[in-house]
């Protein structure tokens, strides 16, 4: 299974390539971040960001794209900033052929690190532990990106282990 | 001047192609309203809001796109989903090459119906008058968005006679 997770942010975001290898091993094939740079028009960030995420989708053929749900927007103005990143991210995805699935950030601490309220800095920790990554991913929204993918591996291993296992 | 108006909405996203012509009479070339079926996962729907306005784009070749800007949004739930739509359209601009301008909800409707508060039936009824369309546009989402291309279209008018004007 090959998974793209995305971190939407309104200064970078984040994203990250993962394969789930046979043996169950877990591999990055890609991680980066898009630096929106307040200088240029929304409109050519947003265009930054998704020739980027398109770029990696069609350079790594992940079969599916995580992303965040959002439940607590700190207010109207920064959902609205995220909206834009989101839907583009989104468009990327479907343009690419790719499903869309989202995850509760509580969902992707706890699959990460066990705990659903994990400070930044221990997904960081465990998802350079969990890929074998020789550093840890900076900034932390690339972290985030390649928990937000290793969360649906887990999953969607664990939803597909249930399905075979036998009915009582 | 040509110039594409775009209203974005959760249900609706109208546009609107409008051109001034020479002798600074008003003509609508395109009109139209992509609605949002919500059977469908959310980036298919996006994928859809960005074929038709890129679609719009490449057949009618706007020099410029117009959108709104987002004051109030009721919450940072629907300030969420109209930014995914936002972002979305103001992608398929910056993709046809088209600079985006974005005007107040106010400036909205005082350049077409002469007053701020002016309501959806008026802004409708101004809009049908302006560009001699034989019916009234409907959804009103597609008024808005012809309301918010002739906004564009008086704005850079006035600031081109300002510009000509003799300075004192």
């Amino acid at each position: 299974m090959r998974v793209m997770g995305i971190d939407c942010g309104s200064e970078y975001t984040g994203f990250g390539v993962v394969e789930q290898q046979q043996n169950g091993s877990l591999h990055c094939l890609a991680l980066g971040a898009v630096r929106l740079s307040t200088r240029e028009p929304l409109e050519i960030r947003l265009r930054r960001i998704f020739q980027e995420l398109s770029r990696v989708m069609a350079e790594h053929q992940p079969e599916v794209a995580a992303i965040e749900d959002v439940f607590h927007a700190a207010n109207a103005k920064s959902a609205l900033r995220l909206g834009h990143v989101r839907g583009v991210a989104m468009l990327a995805a479907a343009e690419a052929g790719l499903p869309v699935v989202a995850y509760a950030p509580l969902a992707v601490k706890l699959a990460v690190v066990g705990y659903g309220r994990a400070e930044k800095s221990q997904v960081q920790m465990m998802v350079t532990r969990l890929l074998q990554l020789a550093v840890a991913p900076e900034p932390p929204d690339v972290a985030d990106a390649l928990a937000i993918a290793i969360c649906h591996i887990h999953t969607a291993t664990t939803l597909a282990r249930q399905a075979v296992a036998p009915q009582n």
